[in-house]
């Protein structure tokens, strides 16, 4: 869960690159960077924080160069913000710095070996030691050189990436893991190449979307502007459907696929489960009444309440109001204050809520901390509150990217069935969506569901899953900032 | 344009007055303040920045006292916020603190005679002074002589004004202009009271809302939680119109009216205007088609497109997606970079807006520099740009606290008529608000209405009123911020 | 040890306040405050660090008023600087500021009774609501009233005590305890009065030193400018000695003795007990060689070098080199770092020390912590090590404002003789001041030698002093920090 | 006036750096940094502020690698601290990072040719593009490559410089202009080499000074500890003087003399000069009385005071006291208050000035407009003030690296004979060390004098001339902060 972005262009590039990842900012916000080639050095500016205080005017115009990479990081349970931030750089026997969003699951392997060389903790830079192994030999590079070294890397890594990578002054390198699993696209603008993890980043920085990366597929733009595209290492396709689902802006384009018109299309097809039944109350769901109003949970989920209330004819309220003027954390003292932190971050409507029977729909149930939280906040004034998921049920971690919590903490794994996770979050009613809905909002053929179903596209041996399982602290972010 | 809030509780209060500000931060981003009565003394705490940025764990421990007021605000132009920061203080020959929404139009009558004793350039701290100057005489206060300080001082204020006011260890006062202009209500939460600008900071504090206070009325709680209600000087009610429009949170209620079904009301009498006509197109407005689609400018103005989309059938999208990262301020240092800020800002949902007949919902439109950035945007994609304000149009400056420009500002007044000012913001069609239809959505009987006609709810004197504008910048922040 | 300061003047004296906090900052470096009285109103800004770091152009200009009282402080052990920052302020019944230097040894006597009202671990600010409930009875306070109160206050207080308090709008008021213990001076400059710690205050603010206030003396300045001066509790003398031998300034002048020309005569009282024996050897040390050279340990006692100097003909260099610019506290993040931090501040001269007898004379020996280290840097080079005390050994802790540790922790208490002390330092020699040539040196009847015969000018109950020593933590700042 | 440290050793080397950078904090207190060789990256950390602001615990920790270099730097006129600040760092086609002290007469010559390559307006910068261009060919490097590199480069630079480089994973390497002109030495701590501008560095790290290296010598450390030491372009040494005089600690020993004894030789030189006349008052002097005191201008000039007053037998007291707590800057924003504060900066001793006829010490003059302040406070008390300095008349400015202001503002050039330079700084006498005195207490023969005489080392082209004291600006900083 992070963004990256590679610009060459004419000019300094460094600027376009701090408007593109502000657009990419919703993919991690807990640290910024950019590595700039200007023509001798490589110049470096990262920090802790948003893209807003991590960069100001003065460390922008620092940055010179024609050629630049980015990256915003979404810091995961364990990691050591400062340290674990990107690019990361290395000088020797090539001067390259990287950005890398996806995770490497087999990156232990290499982590004695390289051990001496990182400073982080972070599998980001073992792969930038990798790659810049299977690159040395001679020290006069070509293209040809740096293909065959993305490919034996391809052949290595076992997990997803999309990577952009500069080369000493030789160019920018973009490549994408086999299974197109982490989005990466090219964009251009007049002579300027692009490449982005989004689509809204082109729209920033003023590019024009060209086409998505395949997977196994590798970009190499040299310095005077020759474009190589060679396939490398392609597999059968796994998009993850988490970005479409929730974490892909609205205003991008996926592997061809508007994420607004999937959250529609996810909001329809949630709404064909909707049913009245004979007694003209809600079909299997225990009696509970249809209901009066459908409020989408701000703001993920909005397009696939407008679907759902299209479906199904239900009256579309925004009865949940979000405080716009709290960041991720603010401080909730006291333990009162902490039990009513939800209230300050969500607030209802009450000429909306008050006595009604209220379809909230969120977008995904990760451990169910959060969902509890707003459906209690709902119920203090429904009359009855139905919660209904875009996503299906998750019950199995992922290892690709996504910080999904160990599985004993998986809401959908430990209860046994559909009215324990109800009970559990306090809710009158709940509805997933089924994988095939998904499959058919989304459109796809290749997609990576093994969060759902535990398929997983690349082999997970049971001791690795254990360690990473280990890895992962308690405490998760995801959950608690979601709605912050 | 500020947001107040005064609490009396039976232990500290600091951490409730600034969870109740963090709910009033749309009311003003610019500074924040507490100030508590601690027994012998008052603390205060004020600062430039965001309520979040202000205060801390640290210093809010730091601010004892079972009472407490708290105030965000609204820089209009030509301030210093750190000089104008609330809440102002006084300690000879009563200590009191003072927050104050609104604006005193006459403040510079006093201004001379208090200028030894002000260390700001706010009418607040003049109106401080000027009350605490009515109090004064023998050192020994009571209710009675509050209350006649308080009418005293009513009967000389021009302007509007909710106020809250430590008064020594007396206790806590509140009071409301004539008119009941700016919003000011109580709340309670068991043995406490507050007093807040709007009923969301209620929410926010766990108080329930009891009622608005009326024009020109005064409460005072005492220490001893007695509280006494007296009208002083009341008057007609002339309630801002544009509370309900744009300025509260759609999850309050001000003076019986819930801010959202008003929005939602605004939109559907918009709605009314937008009709087809015998040839099937947009009835008068030049043979412009009738919309594909109606898009709600994010975040205020969704309400209104909701009820629009209800009354004219067209179905509603989420055409323009906020980026909710980028702050106030973001740096844009080239001229390029400036022109591009919108489309980092706000960005279209391509397949929602590519080649359709677009009407755009906004609130309202002031200097028309905003909304002209907007059209633009969508226009790149859209066939056509139809644009509808729920506001009819603002023609004169407010002198009562809503930082409007001046006249020459003002597009609804410096374009001779409607098609002048569609062609200004660069609209394929334009359709205001009627005054008829904002009254009707609004549905009360006493309203302010004087940015739309003039009718000013006090007298406001010529040279007065050349002062005022005059002491207005060109540079407004308003239109700029908006959107931001 | 802090140091206060108080103006009245014809303009705003923060400025002046200011000059002269930075003139006072020896006496400490842990907090800085000025209180202004600006006609209806304290304006106060206190904050931790030095008087440079804590103001700024910005903050002072705010700080208004003609009355002003600043303060600069030392933290003693246990202290939190930032509660404990003075000046401190009150509000009802009567607007006061005050800043105190000394210590009141019964404070927690009131410590409950004012618990509600103080928000510091501090004395002074009980002794603040100690003077403030003195005056209270009516609310118009009068000059007698005020005398009243301080005569009152005098006799309750145990302890030492220079204060300086604003009172309302009614004008300055500073008095001295009744045995004039720690320092405190009166000033004028034209029309201003201004009272400070120590004469060079007045240097650096541009006034001219009128006198030292006597024991139990109180000056009430009107804010008329009338000055009036009445001796309210006067007892027999007993100033601090370890003003002239260590803290205060040597440009300035402390009840009528130079605090230059009083190291200067230590010196020379030190000189005479550096005797050659028949043997052509030091007299008393064990066959030690006479010293080739004499060398100050910077800075405080290079005057008594001089002294020693020219008392016993032997050469003077500056054989000791302080980093000026290592702050109290600099990173030594190593254990060996930490052993080498002396070097770091403390560096000798070579080509003066290398193969020489070393004559060090140091202003005291507390804990002997430094004065080892500073033995050991020496000893690297030198022949012999001799060390000698302006200061006779101190052996029992102070009660009144001087961060002595407790008894345990002095090195001339715990080692059973001189050669045990000597040893314990890892000297060739020592030699300590006498009590009657410290006497001698300073030349003044009243002095408190407490710390050195045990002798404390007002009563210590024995529980009292238990109490006390428990409340010191073992770690000790002062021996730190001497040579920083 | 910068300080170099370059460090090869068994272990992470930064916090020896960081101990070595706080002993040369005196060089410059602009900017400091750090760079260091991590196997395949360079880790760097530079900013404006003293070595503690700079440096912390946590960024001190990032910085790991056996090879690292510091930099403390003083910003010359019309120079960017946070741009100019060193090291540089280079990655194409070898990385290397420099640290320099000194000064390159000609490096416009290649400013044009490097401009798109450097950052900064620092000739430092360019002349590491130089070093780099001079290394240039094929990619493997060699010792001989290196030493012909560093030939090629002295070949071509007119100036002075000490150099510390490191070079990939080759190694460590210093080297030092052909005259000698710039301080640099070498240490060793067992297996550990170090080169810093001064031996006091090596104190505080725990190295132990090995040798000065020679003119025109380069000192190669392979990353095995091999040392390779070569003569490359030998010429007369010209070591600059004022090292000596003002700029180097104290405790420094530099090319083989101890910087204190030269500075005691130095006042016992000038003391050669105050000789009473038949009449009994000072020869030369206008009958100005013989001095009762001799008092040193703190810090500098305390050991030539000592020497002067050996040497005349006039007794040394400590009649100016210096504020240890007044960093470069404080704010004084009156004009009244800049007036004083040289009264806030240095005080007088009361009882040691008042009323004397006082020889005042200091080590040189330059603008005169410091001296003239100093002399303005002690006059306030003294009966008479005469200024000793133990440098002589400097007339010329300096193109080495001290930042001696243009000609017309040297006061020893403006004004015509030594009554005029009197009468400017307003002392009653005045006495110059003469050039031959100076060159006694040095005691070296090559010394660059150039600044006294005229008498350039390497060819000043009257072009250059005029171009450097151009870009000078009228603000200079030397004489402001020289005191401060």
């Amino acid at each position: 869960m992070c963004g990256i972005i590679g610009i060459m262009g004419k000019a300094d590039v460094a600027f376009d690159v701090y408007r593109g990842l502000l657009a990419l900012q919703h993919r991690g916000q807990d640290s910024a960077g950019i590595a700039c080639f200007d023509k001798v050095r490589i110049n470096l500016k990262k920090g802790v924080g948003l893209v807003s205080e991590v960069f100001t005017d003065s460390n922008l115009s620092l940055l010179k160069g024609k050629t630049a990479i980015g990256h915003v990081r979404y810091a995961t349970a364990g990691s050591t913000p400062k340290l674990d931030s990107q690019p990361f750089v290395v000088d020797i026997p090539h001067a390259m710095a990287i950005a890398h969003n996806g995770n490497a699951i087999n990156y232990q392997d290499w982590d004695e070996h390289f051990k001496d060389r990182t400073e982080s903790c972070c599998d980001s830079e073992v792969l930038l030691h990798l790659f810049s192994e299977k690159l040395n030999g001679d020290r006069q590079l070509t293209v040809d050189k740096i293909f065959d070294a993305v490919k034996a890397f391809m052949a290595e890594v076992n997990g997803s990436y999309g990577i952009v990578c500069l080369v000493e002054n030789l160019g920018l390198l973009a490549f994408r893991d086999p299974h197109a699993n982490r989005p990466l696209a090219m964009g251009r603008r007049g002579a300027d190449v692009a490449f982005a993890s989004e689509s809204v980043a082109f729209d920033a920085m003023g590019f024009d979307m060209v086409r998505d990366l395949k997977g196994g597929e590798a970009i190499f733009v040299e310095s005077d502007g020759t474009i190589h595209e060679k396939s490398l290492l392609p597999k059968p396709a796994k998009h993850c459907m988490f970005e479409w689902v929730y974490f892909a802006r609205p205003d991008s384009t996926l592997d061809g696929k508007s994420v607004y018109e999937v959250r529609i299309a996810l909001g329809k097809e949630l709404g064909k489960a909707i049913q009245k039944d004979s007694a003209g109350k809600m079909q299997g769901q225990n009696g509970l009444s249809m209901p009066d109003v459908v409020i989408p949970v701000p703001d993920t989920s909005r397009p696939a309440a407008l679907g759902l209330a299209e479906q199904t004819g239900i009256s579309l309220q925004e009865g949940l109001i979000k405080n716009r003027y709290i960041g991720r954390t603010f401080i909730m003292p006291t333990q009162e204050g902490r039990e009513r932190a939800m209230n300050v971050k969500l607030n209802t409507v009450t000429s909306v809520v008050k006595g009604k029977d209220v379809l909230l729909v969120d977008d995904s149930i990760v451990r169910g901390t959060t969902a509890k939280k707003i459906v209690g906040v709902v119920k203090k004034e429904a009359k009855s509150v139905h919660l209904a998921s875009t996503c299906p049920p998750i019950q199995y971690p992922c290892f690709y990217g996504i910080d999904f919590p160990i599985q004993s903490e998986l809401v959908a794994y430990t209860e046994k069935n559909l009215d324990g996770i109800r009970k559990k979050l306090g809710a009158d009613g709940l509805t997933y969506q089924s994988l095939d809905g998904l499959k058919r909002a989304i459109g796809l053929p290749g997609l990576c569901t093994a969060c759902l179903d535990g398929h997983y596209p690349t082999p997970i041996p049971d001791a690795m899953r254990k360690k990473l399982e280990l890895s992962r602290s308690a405490e998760r972010k995801k959950v608690e900032t979601h709605y912050a």
